[in-house]
């Protein structure tokens, strides 16, 4: 077994078409959108946002271009759409991080988002974020969405504070900075440090951005 | 006018010489060194480190490519030349945060690091370390073994604490975090509060990191 697609027949005898697929009920179906999407994913995460080209995804899906831009539009919006999927784990951890007593909400933040970037399945599509946002406007815009949109404008009205949304950006900052040099620089002690040690410095740092009375 | 080498003749009549060029008085000097130096940072700011090639810095300095090997060695030798000339306002900063109490450790070190982001004539360079290490392999190497012997070693040695190291990597993550997400993803309101309130509120984390007792 070598992929999709490549189970009827060999080459010559059937030639790839070029253009718009036929519109068959196999083609388009949620099944062959989640390919397409798995796909864009697994592209922007080994090439980067720059690399990697609506061709190439419809190419890794086994299905033609036309058909990438019938379910997600520009290359942009393929982008948006994988980081989306990116970040759904953070998105469903975030429930958890907010809704529980504000007391223990930095550990609990810092727990997860260590969690997400300690398991190589999740760290991968982190890591191709990071990359594309430091390199493109594009993909840095997309960042800002999300971040803005999903977690920070929860996170601040849970606090109900006016300088909530700085504060989550300050706290967000803490365990961005340590992600940049533990996963992406690996700057040691810091790269081999025990995830549980980090946790145990950081998590009062994110916790006093949050909580803490302002101005010290 | 097609680049460098092309003024005289074509192809057969002036065939391009490769390896050491030959000394004359006036290629070979400091200023002409300097200029090199000043051209590789300028290319690396701009196009980043993949895009950047020794061909290309030799051509913005005027001089031929293996001039700049003569002096630079290998492309990553170039960019660790170009990142060190970039870092030299941190070094020098570096004295005086160091050299201080260790009481205001933080607020000295916040307010230098934000100092050289907030110049645009010292986050030009700073952007495009970040950008390359973020992407690239040998850049990533070069930004820690610049951050590791000038930074974290000369701080941690100050402190005198067995871990001064990781203290000092948790308080550079911090800022690393703010700039990320100031000055590159530009995430609002951060990348437009006032670099004074993010001052206030980042120097008692640094501090905290460096100086307070471990566990809390």
């Amino acid at each position: 077994m070598t992929g999709a697609g490549a189970g009827t027949g060999s080459g010559a005898a059937t030639p790839r078409r070029r253009g718009r697929p036929p519109r068959t009920e196999s083609a388009e179906t949620p099944a062959t959108r989640d390919r397409i999407l798995a796909a864009a994913r697994e592209e922007f995460s080994e090439r980067g946002y720059d690399k990697t080209s609506v061709r190439g995804i419809a190419k890794a899906a086994g299905v033609d271009s036309a058909l990438v831009h019938h379910y997600f539009g520009t290359k942009e919006q393929m982008f948006e759409a994988a980081v989306e999927v990116a970040f759904a784990p953070v998105l469903v951890a975030r429930e958890s991080v907010i809704e529980g007593p504000l007391d223990g909400v930095g550990e609990r933040l810092a727990r997860t988002i260590f969690g997400l970037w300690e398991n190589p399945t999740t760290r991968k599509p982190l890591l191709a974020i990071v990359r594309s946002a430091v390199n493109h406007e594009a993909a840095a815009a997309v960042f800002r969405r999300l971040v803005s949109t999903q977690l920070l404008y929860r996170i601040a009205h849970r606090l109900d504070l006016p300088d909530a949304e700085l504060r989550a950006e300050l706290a967000a900052a803490q365990l961005v900075g340590v992600a940049m040099l533990r996963y992406v620089i690996k700057v040691e002690p810091l790269a081999s440090a025990d995830p549980e040690q980090i946790i145990r410095r950081v998590a009062p740092v994110v916790q006093a951005h949050l909580t803490a009375p302002a101005d010290p």
